[in-house]
């Protein structure tokens, strides 16, 4: 094979009581990638589409991520990159994951599969920490596995999958204002509550058991973080009018998307997405800030080849 | 009906990751209650046997779980309580919530049973705040409800029953020290690391997953505990030694069961948890402190009549 093309799908991490250990993966908000073979013995950045993004390959996600997986098995093999960016970089859907899940997942498929998507994920998680400077595998997991991804422990990397009840469906906003993941890190504090870590962990539990019973009600009960949302919903305009608007329209929870800006709102069916997602433009068209808005599954498979 | 004959069951709370949240219930160690309606509109303990327990209602914790009970319903039925304890208090398996669990259980029967299982576990947590000083539902409610119970939430009160793996055994090895609930809670830092936070809920969140596809290793490996056990372990006597021990002999994990001094072990079948149980005999049995050993399955229905 000497050329792939590539859906690689933008994600939502934490999911509120999950942070840094749990993402889903979203079906219908993503990129292309086109990766080639090339005889330079080099990784490039050929073409970037749609945003801009660093074309220097070791200050992009996706050349990062490919030359970590070239180096595990000490291969001098060039390739093309070419990304054709539809999720917008610092918006919180996993855009820098998406590059690097898609370029890492092209690759192997190029080289014949010498990894597993698990191994992926590790060197996947080399471009999340050039994008963020953290190594966090809650976006590249589920963009690299599909359904919900649980990280049990990081060191060693343990990634579980768990089931996607059949009919949740997540209603993304995308308030255009910039937050670094960097910036949106460091203001999280070191130190937690014993009391709140507990509250967290509770949910987490029942969030996990709600996956395995399709209890749609408990998931939406247990969408709760005490510990990043107080801090990080700040820099969000409108976070907590918009938390009860789309409670008031039926969304089993919401919150932040990621390390922000954008919000997501999980929905039972089609029909209440829908609305949460009327609800949520109405609200915010009148508002000065421009805006995105995403309706979709939730993506079982990850990356995949077009 | 006049008078009800209960087993009342010991349990296993925190289970190294679920500190406050997660218990589960044996089925071969517990106390026999006998609750007698009485025409005094007093509540009596009127007899102890096995152990000493405070004869004066208001300082028993079956007595105390009784009056909230009552008192939610304004009853002024009174009751006489036997209580055969066979549970140590000051064990770590739950020997106050197995008096306050079994007690409002045979009332609630006697009264025709005007309350689930889920409202007797905030009855049960009255005579918990009185053997403890903190009204913690992860032993009460696993004996009430049997098998493993996650509280999702302590206000408003949520307790969820998870899955039990049907080869699942636990081996509870109980050290003649003593170790006060109130103390052991008083040494436990009130603030954690986050770093250490997100590992706890990983593991959580990946042992609820365990217990639903009965991934027994799974299950071993989430049994860490990187916030309680650190410090709590250190009063209990060669605790490293026998989570050394039990592991060579193919426990899936091990740690401390409650407050202490009492550890568990958590095993696949009955012959490696009867191979963890003499390794364990043989070790404590050159050291000079008194010990109890069980060796219990997952008791699915909690109290029950006898």
């Amino acid at each position: 094979m000497e050329q792939i093309k590539v859906f690689a799908p933008a994600t939502v991490a934490n999911l509120s009581c999950g942070f840094d250990v749990l993402g889903c993966c979203l079906d219908s908000v993503g990129d292309e990638m086109l990766i080639k073979k090339n005889d330079l013995n080099k990784i490039r950045i050929t073409k970037v589409s749609g945003q801009e993004l660093p074309m220097e390959a070791d200050q992009n996600v996706a050349g990062v991520a490919v030359k970590a997986l070239l180096g595990e098995i000490d291969s001098k093999q060039g390739f093309d990159i070419e990304i054709s960016k539809n999720i917008k970089p610092g918006s919180g859907i996993g855009s820098s994951a998406a590059s690097s899940a898609g370029a890492v997942f092209a690759v192997n498929k190029i080289l014949g599969e010498p990894f597993s998507s698990n191994q992926l994920i590790s060197f996947a998680m080399q471009g999340e920490l050039l994008a963020s400077g953290n190594a966090h595998a809650d976006n590249v997991a589920p963009a690299l596995l599909g359904g919900f991804s649980l990280v049990r422990s990081y060191c060693p990397l343990e990634v579980l999958s768990l089931p996607v009840p059949p009919e949740l469906k997540v209603v993304v906003l995308h308030p255009m204002i910039e937050i670094k993941t960097k910036d949106s890190r460091s203001i999280i504090k070191q130190n937690v509550s014993l009391k709140s870590a507990i509250n967290q962990w509770g949910n987490l539990g029942a969030l996990v058991s709600a996956l395995y019973t399709e209890d749609y009600e408990l998931l939406g009960r247990s969408l709760q973080d005490e510990i990043v949302e107080p801090v990080r919903s700040i820099l969000i305009p409108y976070f907590q009018e918009l938390k009860k608007l789309t409670a008031e329209n039926g969304a089993l929870g919401f919150g932040i998307s990621g390390s922000g800006p954008s919000v997501y709102a999980l929905c039972k069916g089609d029909q209440t997405a829908l609305k949460v997602k009327n609800a949520m433009k109405e609200f915010y068209s009148d508002k000065s800030i421009d805006f995105d808005l995403h309706l979709s599954g939730i993506n079982k498979k990850g990356v995949k080849v077009l």
